[in-house]
């Protein structure tokens, strides 16, 4: 075992738990083993844990086991789901003041588990979210031993062994496995844990709300205090701008028993999303001193002001015509302080399997390119986790817009006494600790509930639950139960339809969605990415029942996904070599991504959201619909679904990726501006291109000016195509003065002599 | 000023106040004078008051105004609307014991009011729906004046004056004029209202909540009780069944503390809807008595055990197909103790303009009336009152489900926080009225919310707190935002579309819906109801600007609404009297009717409700959809709905109304059962019959056995038609040695050498 080594110090970082910050805060820090038993041993083992971790980790490292993310490495750690695993240290009672208490703080273990202290058990818990706030003071000794207790991963049943069994906890479903995540259930202390020792006076909990003036040029803010004891102390509360000056003050005096301070901020400053204006944000402190002045505690937050609502697309009162009348479809337009923004982005996933392991880093480096693919809002999918704090404070900083779902998904959560406790402990937790985020846009029940897969309704008693939370503790954020909602699109996943053999363009023109909240382009992962999973042997060429299957290649959702070489060689013909299979299929995702998030911005205004599935990936997949492989190396797709996301743009509806020479070629055009500012008049070039074959030139188009936020439909670009030896040309459209508004897409090409490949696509 | 005589009683009959009988209460009676100021007069008029009632009323009857049904006389009324009122009683303190508090209580006051004794204001409400219970005991003299002050009627704005008036209030928006309803808003004391003398150990609420065994053999029982002091006194709970046999009984002792008592109650009887079982009711009485066995306070109410859900329609989780994929639809098909159950039904309105006066006996005789219909379920609209506590005792009784709106219609209730607090407070006392009563269904948050012409969405603030009120306080019953949700549709409300001049026969017949939650069929009233309205020089021809008009025959709704003389002539060639007119436009009831009954019939199991627009009316009209003309006249389409409400019946899908000489007819053919039980092989012989000129046999089809709530799809019968001297001719359903399972449908006919009347059916 071993023995921490107390140290009273001021921990200069923030610990993420409750989204506030505590600096000033005494914490201990404490040193981990770990206990486990192999599986057929009677002995238990004993290992260093490293906190905030996973148990499968530190069993993995002790006993030596390759990278889970190599091969079929992730099927080693299946014995421990069903084990009991236990974290131990040992520390001496701290020495403190008088009055002062030491409490046991958690951000949050995973998923059940008992704390003992010197052999009592002073609390279980179900449920990963909820942080742990345990006073020890009385149950001291001078020597103590702490232990955290790890129950098996919850399961509803044992067989089917699927998410299935995740559906009466609150535990993420997707470790369970899903389709571009192995079998992999984390359990263990998630979230950063240490001893604290607190004064008397120690605020528990300060919960900042604001009103803001029906012109949002000013803010009335309360703060109400609770847990605080004040007696010799006050309590100081400023408010800084980004420039931190002080602009706003407050003192609760000492004996005063008023809990809640009130202030006006004028001139204020608002956030926006990051393509709309600043994501200003202010600084709330409160300090806590006693009689010398002396610092005992400080809360620290960021106050971001802003007014969000789902508010009706437009056009979609006027639907639905007729009689027998059904209702209008929910809202799903997203208003932010006024402005009706299309929301461009994508779904978040678990940026790690091991949520332990996340570090600020990775949410750094990865809301950087969520910024740099032009995207405003994130969707937090409600099969993956909900992130740790430094997730939620970069998004207010960078200005990105956050979908948060509550960790349901893909299940049937019935509502029994048991699970409703443990979800609205849950949820309580949950929003508490991010209501006060400006980046949080929308509540979400979770992933696909209302879809037969799931088989939840409107009448289940924990999605009303949940509604009703969110009501009570963040009334002005917009809830939603699930998604998709009545009017709002999931899918589809491939280029082209595997039955009908309808392709992604045409499927996307014909849809009439007043959001797409969720649309997938799958494609092999870069040569580099699969050869640290795939052994060199497997590689080429790839086949089922290896470490691709492992990586989701094969078998993976529906058909032949994720991989597709057949859909792939019927579009390119017959395959020569990994590079090969690699390009086309990066290709297939750069176009059909493009295409999509294209379209879905042409249909604005009754549209207004573009979400793709998904973002980026917690382990390295053989292939997948993200835009970004574990743990941060962005697909080509990446960089097209930036360009299609630009605020202006030209843009072309495809018909269709092959074409016949000879054959009449036809392209609608537009100019797209999602900015709330005009764009003068100007003209858009639009030409083929076949690459040593020469050009042509289509059509001139003089567009007039757009208005702010206005899309403009232009004509129709016609052209016979000319006989070229090429098996593919592109569409390029140039807009004179304006490089950056520039689009071009990339199609296939067949001589008249050659029979098409595909039979689906003939007559289109 | 009247004075009350104090007469210190025991009154026998119950008093409607939140759902629960107190016969053994001591109540006064109070005799009242109304205060109030006719336009341009500056002296104030006093008069009896009719307690309850309505202040309108007291003054027409002061002032000798004609009757508000008649001509235009409701145009007398529209100067009340913005004027105060003062209800006005005296009486002497009443002699009690001791520690008796003298408290004065009313079932309800319409709309905003102040209540002052001797001068002194006590309470200000806002809100109908909430029962007073004012205590007066402290501020008693021995001669007193107890005064109501009624409030002009609420209104959000004095321009336009119409419904949206309403938009800020919990006042039922019907009042302010309606497509069937006049300009008339009521207001006044619309309850029961006395003094009460409690005694120290009251109970003011006593909750009984209830658990089913999975099976719903036996039900384990709470009860809450608060308001109690339990001193000297014990408290006796007793359960007796029906046979009035005590099958559960428990005491409280003296001294005890314990305000929860439980029972089990094994060998349970289940409440049914009456055409699946017995509705039956359980008595609970809880009997406060002092140390000498007195009884000082019985508090008593039917319990009625069932379990009730709303569950997915048969076939529609297969719904919607492909990509992009949205959600399946909200269910809507109701279960009662886990039997899915059609729901044949209807939408009912306020019996009266002025719910004060509706009596006991009009609920009883309408109530009687929907059972006749073969209805089981009553949609209490949004747009009218929450009845009084005997409605939904006698739907208990009789086995009549009620789908219960909160009294929000066609508006946009915007959620301010002056709105909200009114809404909760009489949500909150709406649910606890009716929580306790098997029949409630369904809790729905109001009418055609989720429409362009209201405007709200689920984003709506005060949607999401009646549904998060109705989890805390019945969340064992289904709750649904509004009416139309997806999938259910509201419409249409004529024979035959004014646009698109298509019949509804055909509309319905491509209706794909999983609930057909309000459909309408407009028909003249009959002459003898017509007389009582419109004076006599009148009659004949209707015309607009006429007691026509004032009673909905023109520009009610949209088109030429409800009397539709010319759709009417259309069909049947110019009019010739009254009397033909409006067996015309009566006959269109009828088989409009009918012909859509059947077909949601004929759509289950995916359709599993239909509920027509509307039952009853509360004043007589000269045109409209109900099927019972003010106060209880049923129309002949009250007799066709009856038969197309049978559990049992041979049903033919209609194509259209006129049919020519020569032409094909075709007919599918269906037998329908709703009952849980077999129905035996059978025949049915299929005739088309014109009176005076024969009858043609079709088919006859003999059926195979239905099993228990199993339709059965017949063949097609087809017949080309015969030369016949008539203009009409029917359909004739007979089931061999089943005469109650026969079906009739009246037909147009044309002979060959006459030019159709409307082009619009030419080619159908």
């Amino acid at each position: 075992m071993r023995k921490t080594t107390i140290i009273l110090a001021i921990l200069a970082f923030a610990t993420g738990l409750q989204a506030q910050y505590s600096p000033y805060a005494n914490k201990i820090r404490l040193d981990w083993d770990l206990e486990y038993r192999l599986p057929g041993k009677s002995r238990t083992q004993v290992t260093e844990a490293t906190v905030p971790g996973a148990v499968q980790l530190d069993i993995a490292r002790a006993e030596k086991y390759g990278p889970y993310y190599y091969n079929d490495n992730w099927k080693d750690y299946l014995w421990m789901e069903d084990q009991y695993f236990t974290y131990r240290t040992e520390f001496e009672r701290p020495s403190t003041g008088s009055n002062a208490r030491i409490f046991f703080v958690s951000g949050g273990i995973d998923y059940e588990f008992d704390i003992l202290l010197n052999g009592n058990k002073l609390l279980h818990q179900e449920g990963m979210f909820t942080p742990v706030s345990l006073e020890l003071t009385g149950d001291l000794s001078e020597n103590n031993i702490l232990e955290v207790r790890i129950y098996p991963v919850p399961k509803m049943h044992q067989v089917p062994a699927d998410r299935s069994q995740a559906a009466q906890s609150i535990k993420p479903a997707v470790s369970y496995s899903w389709d571009w995540h192995p079998r992999l259930i984390p359990s263990g202390i998630w979230q950063e844990s240490f001893l604290e020792i607190r004064q008397e006076s120690y605020i528990r909990e300060a919960l900042i709300h604001y009103t803001l003036d029906k012109d949002r040029s000013a803010a009335l803010i309360d703060l109400d205090i609770s847990g605080v004891q004040l007696q010799g102390q006050e309590v100081i509360w400023k408010i800084r701008d980004a420039n931190d000056q002080v602009v706003a003050s407050k003192i609760i005096k000492p004996g005063s028993d008023q809990l809640r301070i009130s202030t006006r901020l004028e001139q204020l400053k608002l956030w926006w999303p990051h393509d709309h204006g600043t994501p200003y944000l202010y600084n709330s402190a409160l300090e806590v001193r006693n009689a010398d002045n002396e610092l005992l505690q400080i809360k620290e937050e960021y106050i971001g002001f802003r007014e969000v609502k789902l508010v009706m697309n437009e056009g979609a009162w006027n639907e639905p015509q007729g009689f027998p009348k059904s209702r209008s479809v929910p809202p799903a337009q997203v208003e932010i302080n006024g402005r009706r923004i299309f929301a461009k982005g994508t779904n978040w996933v678990n940026p790690e399997i091991f949520p332990g392991i996340i570090t600020d880093e990775r949410y750094d480096e990865l809301t950087d390119r969520a910024v740099e693919a032009n995207f405003n809002m994130l969707r937090v999918w409600g099969g993956g986790i909900v992130n740790k704090e430094a997730f939620y404070r970069l998004c207010d900083e960078k200005g990105l817009m956050v979908w948060q779902e509550f960790p349901l998904a893909c299940n049937n959560y019935r509502s029994t006494p048991e699970f409703m406790e443990v979800l609205e402990q849950e949820a309580v937790s949950i929003i508490k600790a991010l209501r006060n985020h400006p980046c949080i846009t929308i509540w979400s029940g979770g992933n696909e509930l209302f879809n037969s897969w799931s088989g939840m309704t409107d009448q289940s008693l924990a999605l009303r639950k949940l509604n009703s939370l969110c009501l009570e503790l963040d009334p002005n954020t917009p809830y939603i139960n699930t998604s998709p909602l009545m009017g709002m699109g999931h899918g589809h996943y491939v280029f082209r339809d595997m039955d009908t053999g309808e392709e992604v363009y045409s499927m996307m023109a014909r849809a009439h969605f007043t959001a797409y909240t969720e649309f997938g382009m799958p494609s092999p992962s870069s040569i580099e990415v699969l050869k640290t999973i795939i052994p060199a042997n497997e590689l080429w060429p790839p086949r089922p029942n290896s470490a691709w299957e492992d990586h989701h290649a094969y078998n993976a959702w529906v058909g032949n996904t994720w991989l597709m070489q057949d859909m792939i060689e019927d579009y390119f013909g017959e395959t020569r070599s990994l590079r090969e299979l690699v390009d086309n299929g990066q290709l297939l995702q750069v176009e059909g991504y493009k295409a999509i998030y294209e379209e879905a911005r042409r249909q604005k205004p009754y549209a207004s959201m573009a979400l793709n599935w998904c973002f980026n990936e917690p382990w390295p997949t053989a292939a997948n619909n993200s835009l970004i492989n574990w743990p941060n190396i962005p697909k080509p797709a990446f960089r097209a679904v930036s360009d299609a996301c630009r605020p202006v743009l030209a843009s072309a509806r495809i018909k269709k990726l092959e074409w016949r020479e000879g054959e009449r070629f036809e392209t609608d055009l537009y100019m797209l501006n999602d900015r709330y500012r005009s764009i003068p008049p100007g003209r858009v070039r639009v030409t083929l291109v076949a690459e040593g074959n020469g050009e042509l030139v289509l059509l001139n188009w003089d567009h007039r000016d757009l208005n702010p936020n206005e899309n403009l439909a232009g004509p129709t670009a016609r052209g016979i195509l000319p006989k070229w030896n090429t098996d593919r040309f592109r569409l390029v459209l140039e807009v004179d003065g304006h490089p950056e508004y520039n689009s071009e897409y990339t199609l296939l090409y067949q001589p008249k002599q050659q029979p098409v490949s595909n039979p689906a696509t003939l007559n289109q």
